[in-house]
This record gives C-alpha cells, structure tokens and sequence, in this order.
C-alpha cells in the first residue's frame, strides 16, 4: 500500500490514507517522492477557496522523485529515455489537449479547458496524482526531466512551482538592462522574481515584503533595498521608491502578494510607460478600487496578468538552477521539513507565514 | 486685429476676444483657420475639469487652414518647404523637448513634461495657439503637413484629434488578421477605432455605444454588429458578445467611453489572454472597481493604457485618409457647424451629445 | 477502389494509380475530394528536387472536400462534431508531436522534427495521404475545418496553400497602419500576400512580377503599383520604388519568388531600418551575394524568415476568406482545372508559369 | 594652443597640431580629456575606408573628462546642472535632428541624415570635435552623462564606445532566460556583448574568437566555452557548438566580428527559429555569400542589424558598469595606453590585434 497525505474535504484537516500501489499503463512511470512542496495553493485548498476542487484531493504540485518504475518507451523532450533509478521533476500540469481553439489558434495553452493539474485539479479518486504521498502516478504524457548532475533534489524543490512561476512573470514583464525592478511580495514567488529579475541586469531592484525573515531571504536573492512592509506606511514607502528613482517611480513592477490592495499601491509606484505584472492573485481576495484616468490611462501603463506556466518555463527553470545555483541559494530557501504525519502542520507552517518555504519528505532521509 | 473665441475661467461662457495680429519670428508661420474641432477636451476646458490649465484659453487644438505667412525656412518632415498658400494641419503636441529621460531613455515622448499642447495648455497670454481663432500662430518647429492634392480640409476636420488618438490606440492593441475586436464608445474616438480597426483585416467588429444616430455612424464606420447602449442591459451586452464569440469574449477590446464603468464591463467581454486598450479615460472621473483574480491574473490579460499622440501619429494618419477617403467618410462625422460667435453652442452640442463631431468655421464659406 | 494521381519516381510522370478504399481506424475520416491544389511544391517533387521525397507520392496538401465516412468522435478546434457531408478543408501539417523541445521550449513547432505534411512527406505507401485522389484518408488528429455556410470550395482552393502562408509571412512582417508594402512575386503566395497587406491598412503596396496576367491579378488582390518583371532592368524597378516612397525605400517587403537573386535587390528596395521577410525560398536554388555592411548592417534592418505554417493560420485564413471574399476575389485565380488524367499537363501548367492557379477535380462536375 | 591628433587625409600618419582654444558658445561646454578611445573605426578613418570622411579629422569618439568650462544653463537628462570640475563622459552622437522622417515617422534615430559623430563625421574644421586632443568642444546640445561617484573614469573608457553598441546589439537579440548565446568576436564590441548577454540570465555563453589573450578576456567576461579561431577549423567549431546545444544550434548569435565570412558561419551555428543579430560589418569588406533556402527560408530564423547607438544605450551603459563593475572588470580590456604623439603607434596595436583596448591620454597622468 502507498501511504498519503489527503484532504478529505474542503475545511477538514489532512489525514493520511492508503492506497494500492496501482499498475502501470503503458507510458506511465512511477516516481518515488523525495520532496514535494507546500505552498499557497495547497493552503488554500484545504480552506475550500478553489472552485470545483475535486474532493478527496492529494495535494503537492511540485515534486522531485526517483524514477521506480517505467513502463514502455517514455522519454524526456529532448527523446532520452528515462529510466529507473532516474532523479526527476515533471511539470504538473498534464493534458493540455492540443487540439483546443486556446492551444491551437490563441496558443495560450495555460488557458486550455482540459489542462490538468497534479494535486489541484486531480484528486484522489483519479490516482495518486499529488506529490503528499510516497509515490506519484505520472501519467503517459507527463513531461518528466531528469536532474542535471550537479542540481540536487533539494534545491529544485527550493524553487518549487514558484520559480517557474516567477520565470513566467519575468519574462512577461519585459525588464531591460540598467532598469530599476520593484518586486511586491516576498513569499516563494515573489523571492524568486527577484532572482530572476536580478538575472535581467537590472540597475537596482527593489522589494516590498515581510516578515523580516523574508526580507533577509530577499536580500541575498539579490534586492538592492528591502521595505518592510510590518514597519512602513504606504506613504513611506511611496517616499522610498520615488527616491531611488530620481522621482519617476520604478520601470518594471512585479506583484506577488495575494492582496488586492497591492495593486494600486504597485501602480502608484510604476513610471509613466512602465509595466505592471501581475502574478500573485491566485485565489479570488474580491475586489479593488483603481483610477482609470489615474493608474491606467494618462500613465500610459502596460498590465499584464500572468496565469500559470507551461513545459518551456518549468525546462529553462531547471537549467538556470543548475547554472545559477551558486549564486541563489533556493534550497536555503527551506526553512521546515515534514513527514506524511506532519501535513497539518505543514499547511500551518503556511498558513502563520513562519515558513518561508515548507516541504513534505515522505520518506525518512537516509 | 484677429478675432478668436476665448473661455476667459472656469465654468464661464466663451467668449470672442480680439488680439493683435502677431508679428513672425523666424521659423514661425501664420495659419488661416478653415476648421477648428470642437471635442470632448474643450468642453472639459470649459467646464474647469482639467488641472492647470492657463485660463484665459483659446481652445482648438485639431485645426487645418491656410498658411497665410511663413517667415525664414519652414519645412515639413520630408524636408519640402512650406509656403503661403499650402492648405496644411498641425500636431497640437509643440516643445517635446528631446532632452529629457522620457523623451531619451524611455522614448515616452507623450510622458515628457516640457510638452505643450495648442487649446490645451498654452493659454492666450501665449499667442494666438488655439484653432478656435482666425488665425493660429505657428511657433517654430511645429510639426505642419501639408494636405496631399486629393485630401479635402473637410475630411481632415472630420476625423479631428480622435483619428490619430484612436491610430494610437489600435496600434497598441495589436490586432491580428482574422481576429474579433470590440470598440466600446461610439465618440469622434471609438469611430475612428471601429473604421482603423477595419483596416487591420479582422473577422468581426462589434461597436458599443449611443444614441442611435452614432451607432449608424459606427455601421458605416466599419462595425459589423453594434448594440445600443441605452436600449440593453450589461447582461444583454454580454449574451450577445458571447453569442457572436462562440462563448470565449473577444480577442481585442478599445475602450473609447469616457466612463469608468466601461473598463470591468469590457474586461468581463474580452476572451482569457486577449488585449484590452484604455483610451477614453482622458478626464478623471473616479475609481471603478475591479477584481484582480478574476479580471486580470486569471485573465491572463494584457490591459494598455494610451496618452497622446506623437507626429507619427498624425502623420500616418493623414496618410490613412487620402488613401481611405472613398471608404470611411469622417467628413460625414461633422454634424454641426458654427462660427465663432456660435462656439457656446457648439460646446453644448457636445455635451449633450446631440453632435457626433462639431466644428468651428471661424471665417465664413467662400 | 479509389483512383489517385502519383508520382512513381522523381523525374517521371505521372501516373493514376488505383488503391483499396481504406477502412477507418477510430478518429478517422474520408474525404470525398472536390479540388486539390497544383502548386509549385508539386511541379518540385515532381521534378525531384526535394530532399528525403517518400516516392511513390500522391501529391495535393491543400484540399477541399466531402466528408463521406467519420469513425468516432472527431470534432473541430471549437469542439463541433464533425458529419458525414459536411464541406471542409484541412491542415496539410499532421503529426506535430508537442512534446519535442522545438514543440514546447522553442514553441516553433513549424521546426518540429515529427511533423509530417499530406501530399508531401507521407507517401502513396503511408496511404490516401495526398488531395490528387477521389479520396483522402484524414488520419485521427487531422485538423478539419467545415467552411462556413458562404465561403464556396472554389474560393478554398482559389486561396490554396499560399493564403495561410501568406498569413504566416504578413504576420512575421508587422506592417504598421500606413506603411507602404513591397510584394515581390506574384503567383500565389505573392498574390495572397498582397491581398492580406491590404488588409493592414498600409499606404501603398507595390507589387513586382509577371507576366502580364499575374500583374492583373496583383492589380485586382489590391497592389496600387505593379511593376512588370519582363519588362524593367533592376535599375528602373528601383527608381520606381524610389519615386514612389520620397527616395527612401519600402518600409515592408515580402519575397515571394523563389529566386535568390530577388533577395539582394528587395533588400535594396527597403527603407533603413525597414523589415524584409523572405517566404518564397522553399527549394533550394543554391546561394546568392549579399553585402552585409551596406544591406544589413548599417541598414539596421530585420530579415525573417518563414517556413510552413500552423493551425492558427489555416484557421484565420478561412475566416477571412468568409468575410472578405466579395473583396478579394479568390476563386478567380483559378485559370486552369484537371482532372485526374489531366495531371500531368497540370504540372506543365504551373511548370511553365501559364498558369496562375491549377487545380485537380478528381469527379465530374455535378 | 590646444594640442590635438590629427589625421590630415586618407592613409597618411597621425599629426599632432595645435588649435586656438575656443570660446564657448552659450550652452556649450569645453571638457579637459582624460582619456579617449582608440577603436576600430579610428584605424579604418585613417585608411580611408570610411565614405565622406571630412579631414582633417581629429578622432576619438568615446572619451572620459573633466569640464573645465561650462557656459550657461547646461544640465544632464534628469535636468540637473553640470558645472566645472564634473567628470564626464558623453553621447559622439550629436545633432541628431528631431524633425525628419527617420527621427519623427519611423523612429529610427541612427538612420537621421542629420546626425553628426564626434570624431568620425566632424572634422578637425568644425572645431575640437574628437576625443584626441587636450580639450574636447561640447556643442550646445550634447549629451553630457556626470559618472556615478564609484565609476572610475578608466572603467568607462575601457568600456567606450563598444559596451554602449553591444547593449543596442544584445537588446536587439532578445535573449531569453535560459537560453544558449553565441559570440562571434572578442574585440571591444564582442567581449562587451559576452558580458551583457551574461547580465540576460542564459544558461551558457559560447565565444569564438582570437588571439588567445582576447580568449581570456572574453572568459572573464562570462564565456562558459571559447573556441579559438586560430586553432580550430569551421567543422570543428561547429562540432563543438552542437555538442554544447544537444545538436541544435545556439538560441541567438551576436556577429561582432568584422569579417563577412563569420555570417554564414553564424547561421550555420543558429538553431532554427534562432536569432541572429549583426553588428561587426561596420566597414564594407565586399559581399559575402549565403543560401537563402537554407539558411533563412527553412530555418524560419531572424536577422536583425544594428547600426549605431542612440542616448538610451550610453545613458543605461554608465548604470551598468556603476552597477556592475565588481563583476566585469572593463578597466582590464586596457592593454595599451598613450599621449598624442604615439597616436600613430596607438592604431598600429589596433591594427595588429596586439591591444585589446589601446587608449590616448592627453595629459600626463597627476
């Protein structure tokens, strides 16, 4: 039997279950977890504040494993065979159909209606398709890569689904050399943002962000000034921003906070001519007030919302962290550590912000 | 002496002043006034609903006439001279300075703040630089074009400042060929975007607006379904949208309304991943709420905000219709027509929306 | 048994050849044909001068026909079961694997090594894979497009292949509203090509080809000025292109000739800083001389090439066909029709440039 | 008497003359010279390979001063006043007009015909318009940059006029996150583009070049792999570069090589769909020969060209190297040093590839 961290249901607390270890289709691998992550979403998901959740759920979206099992042909996208024994990642998100108007004539495929997604849109009554759990089903079709060599478990996992993530949001947000970067946000996504900004060659990056704790994370993933966000007003920090930018406010802003209110405070922060990302706003938090003449049309702004990533972000993410890992310390970025039993305590790890990043370890560590 | 129709303060009557015929500096012409627009912004100016501006005003910032004088060497873009006679228009945009971060680093030149605009900004203790006069002064490097052979004034007037504004706008907007683009407003604005967005090569236009006579405007313009704004609900709105999208939303929406409520209407209109285009938010008219999930990370959307013209603006949009003129008729936009004793009336014919476009003729027809 | 024209070898003529009507595996369908294209590609691999050829060949990859037989469920992109009469066209492209790199890190997926092409790399030994047939197999994963209720088969076909590569080709050229747009070559992707830049809405297009029928033709797809390849040097081509655009050169050009040599001279005709993409080179005729420090260099100019198309441009295309065929008409590039017997003077056809546009009518007129 | 190197006419030795020291013109500035650039260009201005060369020309576009004298209100892009004693450096680019078709329509400012270069299109007759000589007259109008407080002046001059052209060249290319770049050259501009393509977050930086001092240059400005020109063999280097790119090709190349050869090379070395950037054909050595079928048409790929620089690459240039001097030592590239009178030995180690960077300085060190 496979043991399972499961939400029974929408404000119930995880418990752990059994199921069989199932057979393997043809195609169909089967990984043994290592880590799998805890993050917001999963948070959420155990609050009940995802529509159409399909209850039992076994959550963890971004997982790093051993391949145990392979059946057939199954190979990475560069048509290496995977095999056995193999440390791997794989993008959770499956059956992006291919043949949909979104996939085929929009070619925005993160919009596709019969995209799937591992521990958020499967549930357990699909199959072990959540990384809480010793072993993960990865379907004929999953996009599996293999660890480059000298790139542990550890710090893929340190990065989890918000360097990807955060890659998506860098990259539509256009940041050219020598400009000054505003990060709002200083949880797991909003921390690799400014990684991946920092990689941009800005002049400066600034971010908004809390507890301290984060803000040190920050800090070494490379802002050049940190504002609390427990110990400033929002005046201030409008102060602050405007004095690092000769007045004009910053060129690129990236939000990655969950508030609503984030929003205008990170537009009155903006240049005229800048670009807005918005990528923090993965649950519905309800409405917010913005000036259109104001925010929108005299500054003559770009917003860009950014929704979920694809296989392309979760490749180029895992070749950065091997070239890059010297320099950002993702795996630092684990601050607990918690076993199938300790699920609940995981999600309130979260939940308190006193993780800055929480994982799952199925297994005890050898 | 030259007569001009002048809004002495706030909220007061315009009315017709006389000043001095000026004498030229070097590199500055005399324009004799044909026609002068008269266009939501002037009756802001009167109504006192922009910030700083230099009352007494002479408004009048889209106009085309006669050179009447040139003094020293005056050329247009293509380095032709200017000369008495020459039937031309002018960007109202004047002094962008060309020397400061906006204009050089950010190439925003809309953002820069040395920029003066006849009948907006430069105020009657400055010259004779709004068209609502017999004569407009020219300073040096005002940007003039000269009206190609077979491009009557008439047609120039009638797509006025909305033409190159709206030139702007569809630009920014991206329209791809075979694409669903919805305008939302059917102003001097929202119907030079239905008739620009035409010539983008769509597969459909849809036009939302009011009264009944702009709609027909809207029709000729281009728009292939148009829906009344005071004869449907939102819900309507939308159920037809959706009909005419097989239940995605458009690819592209051009907000040209003026209205706050505009924008979270359009945005719920607009398809996952399509572009959405604020150009009609030119007067401040308070916030509008709006939900960051749902209508814009979710979304996956990009939202652009416009402001002003630059010259290739105008330029091209001249081009435009001396090529176009057989297909869009803006000539037959002007539906009212004063002189310069009329121009109170002509402001009330646009507040209350009874004109689509009103001029001011400040000499009579020949 | 099915009756279908091949190709038995590189060099030879060809020859109707009957196969076993095939039975349908699930997701499945046959195509009764109504016309199938003869186009430049053919007269090639008729004259073996593509690489890696799977002779014999049934050529024909753009087809319109019937839809006779449908096995299971098979829809279109909008999700719409597809019927056993039902008119449709389809994707020549099939087999596109989404899950290579070129498919999902590069998102080329024109460069995707698994992609196979009907009528031109599946062979008469993969099956009825080819439109020169009565009947056409549609493997399952065939994109099939059903045509509008006013878009005639005839006008399908007129359009051929050369309209959604044009689409692909005007796309990667961003015309801008008033720009003016060199076509170079006027068979069916130079014709298509200027009938889609008109719709961008430039200021001019100038067209070069011959002979004298296919310069009628640009006439009529919109070109404002043809210059006639038979009948000019290269020296007074540019003086005209010169005349035309105040000695600056085009801002746009699109090489649809298949001749190296129009490389050098379009990247003469272009503007500094102007965009040419080249489209028309899908045999290789070997190399040609370009100077990089006068033609791209200190010309800051951009040249892209383009190969094959996807989905999206099929798709487009046809919607474009249903709203602007009163404009363009394309059904009236036709000017020559065969049946299946006739093929081999349809290839002499194309061969010997009478032709702007042959097709093949494998069943008698009804 | 103000002592400046003079090149009296095409291929005779450098002199150094004496010029009266000008008055200043309201505006203007006159800048003691610390240190000027000696580049490719300076050689090919002395062999006359450049058209229209005004000499006598005093050369040196890129230079590094003190203001000695300010005359009147003269202030940098952020409007702050620059005085007596600043150390500065500033745009060559000067003059460029602001009113014609390329600056106003198509926004290419590096095509104005107006456009001035100090020491390259000014000659020694319109005053002390080049960086070799004792004092350098700022006309009205330059763009003058005060360095950072950190900056050293030799930093910026070791940078001089091949960072700022690098930035346009890597701007132009598009890196993205994670991808492979090539470098073809480690001269000035080729060692700057390794460097700024390291600052765009790729996974690996591969450069070919020679001799092998430049090789270590190019290493220590982020090349993960160089292969030397002088020692290996076209097959060779492309072995190499698919190996390094799992058989692809690299993502984009930058050209900086001067040799016309290195274009074929170049798209040889490309991944389809790649990009390729050309900025190393400054002076005209011929053409060279490619295949439009395959190394454009069917390898779907971009070329882009960049010619010159314009304010916003200087202006964020001086960011970067106050930002990034700990990282990318530009001080380095300076091998070779002289004063005026070895002017003529300066460009003989450009010439012969001995220096990396050579640079004159005027007055002797304090």
């Amino acid at each position: 039997m496979v043991r399972a961290a499961t939400i029974p249901a929408p404000k119930r607390p995880v418990e752990v279950r059994e199921y069989p270890r199932p057979d393997l289709e043809d195609g169909a691998a089967l990984l043994r977890t290592l880590f799998s992550e805890v993050c917001g979403t999963d948070l959420h998901l155990q609050q009940g504040l995802l529509a159409e959740t399909p209850y039992p759920l076994i959550p963890g979206h971004s997982t790093v494993g051993i391949l145990e099992e392979v059946r057939g042909d199954v190979r990475d996208v560069q048509g290496r065979p995977l095999n056995p024994g193999d440390v791997v990642t794989f993008l959770d998100v499956h059956a992006t159909c291919g043949r949909c108007w979104f996939c085929l004539v929009a070619k925005a495929s993160t919009r596709c209606p019969e995209r799937k997604v591992y521990g958020i849109t499967y549930g357990a009554d699909d199959g072990l398709l959540g990384g809480w759990s010793e072993y993960v089903y990865l379907k004929p079709g999953v996009r599996i890569i293999r660890l480059p060599e000298f790139l542990a478990p550890r710090t893929v996992i340190g990065g989890g689904c918000g360097l990807p993530t955060a890659l998506h949001a860098v990259e539509r947000s256009d940041v050219l050399l020598g400009q000054t970067v505003l990060v709002q946000g200083t949880g797991p996504v909003g921390l690799s943002a400014i990684a991946l900004s920092r990689l941009r060659g800005p002049y400066r990056i600034i971010a908004i962000g809390a507890p301290r704790g984060r803000l040190e994370a920050a800090r070494a993933m490379g802002a050049d000034l940190c504002l609390d966000l427990d110990a400033t007003t929002v005046a201030e920090r409008r102060a602050a921003v405007l004095n690092a930018t000769d007045g004009r406010g910053v060129d690129v802003a990236i939000e990655a906070t969950g508030d609503p209110l984030a929003i205008p405070e990170g537009l009155d922060l903006l240049r005229d001519n800048g670009t807005y990302t918005v990528v923090g706003q993965y649950t519905d938090h309800g409405p917010v007030e913005l000036n259109p003449h104001v925010q929108i049309n005299k500054k003559h702004v770009d917003i860009r919302g950014v929704w979920g990533i694809d296989y392309s972000h979760l490749h180029r993410a895992v070749l950065l962290q091997e070239r890059y890992n010297d320099r950002f310390r993702w795996e630092k970025l684990i601050t607990h550590e918690f076993d199938l039993d300790g699920a609940n305590e995981a999600i309130e790890s979260v939940r308190s912000g006193e993780a800055i990043k929480a994982v799952i370890r199925p297994w005890p560590a050898e």
